[in-house]
């Protein structure tokens, strides 16, 4: 009756000593070049999922039976990328060190860096599930190594070659696509690809990065470089309705820019591409 | 020439005493739990519907061939429910007593409830057909038994098991989904499955509630309560130009919530399926 | 560290037990008549206060210095007014009881009457003092005498003639101009009206109810009817600040409705004006 | 009962044979040169004027004692200023012929031209109220003679020298002050140079053409070109208020440009002056 | 370094004289009937191109191959359709002269007349590949010859009999589809219709006339009129990356109004089609 | 004719070598730590400053008197506020090392300390008239010592006590005002005020930095930290048209942030007081 005012995702309400997930934000757009706003997106998400039920008759689960914990945002400076970096790799290792499995919501696409630090560490022959609209494979950008069109780059230089597997991809410069076919693995959408990529991963840790601009524009209009011809929300769910056969060790969902979208869809899509997230988990 | 000033949908200009149909607004949305706001829909279909033309490649018709009346919006309190219904059924009820063929624009979904009281005692074996997002079939919603999210099972109560069939039902609790199973007909969208559904339809008096967030959240992003993974405007437009197979003796138009679309294009895909829904009955 | 996500107006971080202030959010517009969206207001004030300073160059007093507890919102049904408001009078009967002093952030203007319930009980020789632009003493709106539009005549009965003090009043039916001059005071904004009328009211018990649409639309455009030829911040700020002569047992602010304002502008007022009546009680 | 649906402003809903004052649209912003949507203006004037009240507090009165037809607005093509003109100017013809005070909602400010055509003719001594932000007194606009920012020299060319009087202009070509200076009258916005202006124009036939962004944008941001620097709400009023002294033939309101303006709020002002306009007929 | 501030589309940054494409600005909506606000998109596709690679995928083709040279917006008169026209068929006309191939960013679609005018001098067996939602094949609109509308009739009469083919077209009067089956080509968008209709087309001039509305409301909500029930991006990207095929000589990208989109998204699905359509001429 | 596209602000066309003052954007908002956006203000400014006159009623001077050449905007890497604040101070140094008076366009505020390190450099008693909404005055912001909150406290550091005066301070940390009270003059805005302070800096050479938020919310919702109570256009122009009487050696305009004012109204006034500044000039 008398706690302070909780906000948390859906139904995500337990105690940390009970979880066996922990979600929590990472507030952080500094780096995006184009439009920021993805630093809004933690608070957007735990409130919109208001209009979401708990049960998905896609996966014939409910939220209720999992147990969350929503352990709020990191407070993050502006002005650092190193800094901020560091305190999402130092919360992570935490919960790691506590058999936590992480579920991280951005902010931009580069806060995916200091939580792969952290689990890279724990799981070392981790591999990265990267599903995005961009390569995000850049060296550098603007003189600037640590940026979100950079960070599969430097994730690629901690986990290493062949254990980075990139789905939806459609822009780039056409070094980042040379260097993709040198270094990564690529996976077309269709039922038949994902299923022999998920049989590869079969066992091996997997730590899952969604950049939410891999949805059409139509979709999710609300992110910070909007780029068209993407797939629908249905093409998504597919995919991430299989991934329970992997073994998940950690993942995040990344570049949603609420003040993008006035209609709120884009808020309500990643609402529920995350409670289907969490379900792989039961 | 000094008629104060009128503003009908599209060409729905004729005089009561000589139309088939009533086209009026049910401006009511105080059940709303997540986003009002469907209160304002009735005005903006009318104004915007002036971006659409009358005639329909679709079915080769002419809204100008038909005879509509548009009644305006009834002016419903907020506060009251009950109150709300009582004035919907009796408006309803006078229609059909003319021979009208009544149609409603919403206003949230709980109007349906105060057209189907009508209807059904006019025809008792009626039939309704429920395209929708959610299954709004809860026994009540936060203590309350007039609620959106309930309007289906009150409807089942009015017309009886196997007397409602939904289309496009993607969100619910599991016990909702329980629910239908046991006591509604379930309508997958593809073309055989609706064309068989018509069939056994035949000849039945039909009441066709269209919750228009069965769309995709992209096609129309302005509603109370966004469900993404919805159906394609070409894949509902299907649907609805089938319709003219039944006997349909009445329907509305619900949950389209202008102000989360500043772009109108809910508005306009609004618009556009009520055209086709007055020429089903040419 | 390892607490379940908290969202709380700026610094109002104490525990229940030993807080003098309870602010709580009351997220109901079931009876707006215009536009709703009130119901969002407690949580958009809770996320933009953090744009804001927890001190006063006004007051020469920080927010920190105070003791509030941030209760969270009720979860009020839809449909029932009634109901709405028996659930926040027993909550703000509690919280008397305890010794609190109850702040509510609205909703509509109705949920005042809930509250005043409660106060009136325990503070027999209540005084409402009501900021508005609407004079809000209609005996019923379209049939229903619970509504935005009535609450003040609800008020009314409930304290009696003289102890409701008017401010800011620029918009009502002939008859709510003449019921005023019959049982209410009425207040000009101008410095010395205020002091007289602040030196009438020391010492008695006084609940203060504003209704931010006073504020011109303007600095205060996120409302669900504005009223142009409001007043600007700084003179609203210098009434509020000089509340702090009364005896205040209670408050609440009402009627910011976020989904008109894109901007934010008008829940950063919101925001500002909380803090200074928060500062009053010090 | 089984009208067509008819939507007027506010009360306006006398019969043409009864009403002393006909409203009506002109929805023409062909020639904004900036931001077009001006055409928008009379239908978001009549649907918002819901949130207003007939009863006026600043003069007493109320519109329900009026007898206002609204005709609704007028069918005008795009791509021709000189028909859109003489339409306007046919339609006022008529309405002076049956002896009523015209008051057209634009449109883009142009439209007074239109009007004035008509009303000069039977008003051969007419002066001109011209209520602006802008001079509008350029003799051309890249090339064009018909302009918003021409109209008001075109009018000149009609009612002659000194028989314009503009306030609150505060932009323009330095070309069009000077033209000002000698050509029409200026008067200031303090109450004693309204009071000498409004005994000067006494007894003669006054048109009064209300550019709405002579309003500050604060308080109409929804206007084609907003220039900041203007006047308040209640400034404005103080003025309208006064008019009641003249011998007033018609008027208009014009450049409200409702797409720049998603929180309605200068919709609302748009309203509450036109009532304000229609009260001074009294 | 000491250049004035230039504004480009994307990498477009060759001078005239190396050009062999020029891309311009025609920000005309003038007869824009329902929302206008094309005259923006110039200015909004050149600096929201900034999201944009200039490499493509899909083409694996790289913009920085091209030498595009970017001149600008024309500056165009409101209120005269035929000066707007003849402005262009003369800026049009001295590109031709000098060997370029002229790319026009509307703007409304009337002003492709007034390119088509020009390039029909230079070219007299010229084939026009209209790309639509929208007919455009009326006579006249309210009265009006040169409208929106009227377009593809006017063109028509230019090129003659056959000699325009219509993609995606959805909507319209019965007159106009009756007229196309008798004098233009339509095309579905089928990969096979659209193989054999650019094999009739090899060899023979084309010009290239996208209305953007062709694309889903959903994909592209900021248009002047939304018609549900177009194509995806995807299908509109395998229609434009096969006409590298023909011989190109002109185009244009027309109807894009920002002021509808505030997410942005229907820019950007304009930026990338228009990288999409240069790297056809490579 | 064939020049590549150019778009400056209003009639700031000259060439570099002819200009007295150079106009640039320094397009950076990487440590807002509210609501980001500042980076668009620039082109938002340009393509705006198509609504605004030349010519100037207040001063009766017109802007194509002077010589401006607008130099673009910086190219500037998110993620490094030290880089940022280097290639500024590197630029505004060559700037004035070819006699040259800078005006910045930003960007957050942060940007003025680049600028001030180039133009202390070359006037070592250089004063700073810093008018804004808050203080920014804090020693560090969550840890980092170069942000928008931090800005006056560095740049005191290099001008030293004394010579930095602020107008229109309303917001800070106790600790802020304290230091004022210490270290900085404050200046009320009242005209007896400010004409003392300017005799005071006669003579001295000055910088002006102006912080937009010192508007009001009402006039400037678009900024990054709307902070309610602030002044009116008019009175920011009262104070600006008196600075003609100092010897202005360099300055800027900082925070506004298009995305938060879809309105357009914020834009429109940083232009106007852009255009104001540069009149002082003359």
């Amino acid at each position: 009756m008398w706690n302070r005012n909780i906000e948390t995702f859906l139904a995500c309400d337990a105690e940390y000593a009970d979880a066996g997930i922990v979600l929590f934000g990472a507030p952080f757009d500094g780096t995006a070049s184009f439009r920021p706003g993805a630093r809004f997106a933690p608070k957007a998400i735990r409130a919109d999922s208001y209009g979401l039920e708990t049960y998905s008759p896609y996966q014939d689960r409910d939220l209720t039976a999992l147990r969350v914990f929503d352990g709020g945002d990191l407070e993050l400076p502006f002005g650092s990328p190193q800094r901020v970096l560091a305190m999402i790799e130092d919360y992570v290792s935490r919960l790691l060190a506590d058999g936590k499995w992480p579920l991280m919501m951005g902010g931009e696409h580069l806060v995916t860096l200091g939580a792969v630090r952290a689990v890279v560490k724990r799981h070392p022959g981790l591999h990265v599930l990267h599903l995005d609209a961009h390569a995000d494979l850049r060296d550098d950008y603007l003189g600037e190594r640590l940026s979100h069109a950079t960070v599969m780059r430097r994730v690629w230089e901690l986990v290493g070659d062949g254990r980075v597997t990139q789905i939806g991809i459609r822009s780039g410069e056409k070094r980042e696509f040379d260097f993709a076919r040198a270094h990564t693995h690529s996976c077309e959408l269709d039922s038949r690809a994902v299923d022999l990529m998920l049989e590869k991963l079969a066992g091996q840790p997997v730590y899952i990065s969604l950049d939410l601009d891999i949805l059409d524009p139509s979709v999710l209009p609300g992110t910070g470089t909007p780029e068209p011809g993407g797939i629908r929300f249905n093409e998504l769910l597919g995919v991430v309705t299989k991934l329970d056969r992997l073994h998940v060790v950690g993942g995040d969902v990344t570049e949603l820019s609420p003040p993008y979208d006035p209609s709120g869809i884009s808020t309500a899509a990643a609402c529920k591409i995350l409670r289907e997230i969490f379900l792989i988990f039961t």
